[in-house]
């Protein structure tokens, strides 16, 4: 099979005869290497990321501790602070504080999701503890990485002030330490602020079909 | 801080008097939660699901291997099968088969990425072994979730036929496996036969600020 755009002059085959797909194919994968490789050493500086996940598609928090598993297979400490304890996805959770509690300390705030509590008092002053811990966090130079997970919800809800996140992440974050934002509806000035960011977007989801919530899958 | 479209009609405090931030708060949180709890009634179908990844940005992957964490985390069977064997994102594959390997089993495509081998004939050989592998995977009902990571990039080359993969999910996949395909590009037919697609977007990246690739964050 050809790739549809294949773009190798004629006459370079070394036989002088037409050259084969294959031989196509190679001539421009080698071409895709050294372009390739030519970028990557242009890439030299190293610094801790704000990184942002947001976006109404699944994805944000797994992602994210996609990235937190990558640094336990490392063996570099990192922390988790969950802003927002769901009720069921407790999975990564488990998985962490059963097997890597050495390599990974982490931290949920002590009440349930806000439409569970209906309770704004206790929802700020959880939102403020768990902000504390993960100022604590970011500010010990020993984490590679710190993710706060959900904490653009706590913003959203004017839980947390989105300025003295801000001003932290700017003023006070180690210069090498990686800080991870998930949740929906990213506030533009963090998205600003940031270094990395991905927005999940929902193309198509089974619960329009009335399927449930699964075990592996969203928990 | 009041939320910003705050519709709580007015009269509804129980003393009378206008009620306080807080208390509209809880009122809306309250109906959130009513509302949320009714929906959520309706959601009573269990199905294996057939979960596409897709997209230029980020956390394709990582957002697959965290349902694998989780699967792994509930003690359920699981395996994986990367297409792509990149040089680099090898963290998720040395922290599953260093503590899970008898939760998950782990094959990897002998062969790298394309423009890293430059031999079209090994890499179609190195994706159809890859492809019975997982075929084999996911006919065996023990496992309840199978991970084709990458799939979508050897589909997109045409190293495997999208018809055959299609045919197999449709008629052989078991009832209640998940089977989850990464990778960017996904097939317009793939994305219509799935159940769950998200698609990751590049908002914003470091490398175009000269930032490389950088240990937890990207492998």
């Amino acid at each position: 099979m050809t790739a549809p755009n294949d773009d190798t002059p004629s006459g370079s085959s070394p036989s002088g005869s037409a050259p084969s797909d294959s031989e196509r194919h190679n001539t421009k994968m080698a071409r895709k290497k050294q372009a390739r490789d030519k970028i990557m050493a242009t890439k030299t500086n190293e610094k801790g990321l704000t990184i942002v996940h947001t976006g109404k598609g699944k994805g944000k928090s797994s992602a994210a501790f996609g990235m937190i598993f990558r640094c336990i297979a490392h063996g570099l400490p990192c922390g988790v602070v969950q802003f927002i304890k769901g009720g069921m996805d407790t999975g990564e959770r488990t998985l962490i504080t059963d097997h890597f509690a050495g390599l990974c300390d982490f931290h949920t705030m002590g009440e349930g999701f806000t439409w569970e509590t209906q309770d704004r008092e206790r929802d700020i002053a959880a939102a403020s503890a768990a902000w504390d811990k993960a100022k604590q966090m970011i500010r010990d130079p020993r984490y590679h990485m710190v993710l706060l997970d959900e904490i653009n919800i706590a913003l959203r809800y004017g839980y947390i002030e989105l300025d003295e996140v801000l001003a932290f992440l700017r003023d006070e974050k180690p210069e090498m330490t990686h800080v991870v934002l998930t949740g929906r509806n990213a506030a533009e000035a963090l998205i600003d602020a940031a270094d990395l960011v991905t927005e999940m977007s929902l193309v198509k989801h089974p619960f329009r079909s009335g399927i449930k919530a699964q075990i592996g899958v969203e928990f």
